[in-house]
């Protein structure tokens, strides 16, 4: 129903929640947005939905230090087609946590989180929980 | 020559600045990550390469705020396979500026860079001056 969506001052299509919580399910890979040393810092992380919830596993590193701190986070997940000029585009801005609960973590293994580069131990879980989702789509005119 | 590779302590292969130059240049899209009122945000970006700087094209709004106040940003690029768990990842850390000068801006509308999204008038330059460009590569044991 593209036909009906609204579309954002660039001519954008507005994805709604539910659609971005789908599009972030089916995604494999998204990246994670953190604070540095006061920069910006910008990697890739294999992730999981728990719920509204992104959730990602990871080894003892910058990452993780950023949820043991409960700070801003941001993750994005994307599908461009840069040659078709096609794609979607969402985000989602929260506070990252690690997760310490064993019935929890027992739990979140079940999701089939894989890191996509598997050669570190990656014990530790971090859920983002979600302030925004926002998501975006191309909406090519009819033609 | 990936039984050369150095690996880093995730066990993943170091790329050298060239290759992360060159896996720039074949990208057509990665994402920039910034400062949005004192917390990360991240948004997909179609990028050039001008030498070993990323340059973008914006239109007015948050990204080309960050370059006008000359902010800290994190540009990524990535090609990861996540079924296959293979792939690399790119990261350049730098300071975004607006592009002023015309005979510049008349070069890099040269490079051929066109936004995933054309939907809105993008007629400002960003270029990121790399600080750090550092690249990983998921080197698969021989087997």
């Amino acid at each position: 129903m593209t036909s009906s969506r609204q579309l954002d001052r660039s001519g954008l299509g507005v994805l709604t929640v539910d659609e971005c919580v789908d599009r972030l399910r089916a995604a494999r890979v998204g990246r994670l947005a953190f604070f540095d040393d006061g920069e910006p810092m910008i990697l890739p992380v294999s992730h999981g939905m728990d719920g509204n919830a992104v959730v990602f596993r990871t080894a003892p590193g910058s990452k993780l230090l950023v949820a043991e701190q409960e700070t801003a986070v941001a993750f994005e997940a994307d599908g461009i087609d840069a040659d078709r000029r096609a794609g979607w585009s969402v985000v989602v801005r929260g506070i990252a946590r690690t997760v310490e609960s064993r019935g929890e973590i027992a739990r979140l293994s079940l999701l089939g989180v894989w890191p996509w580069a598997d050669m570190a131990e990656r014990s530790h879980w971090v859920r983002i929980t979600p302030r925004t989702i926002t998501g975006r789509v191309v909406v090519h005119p009819a033609w």
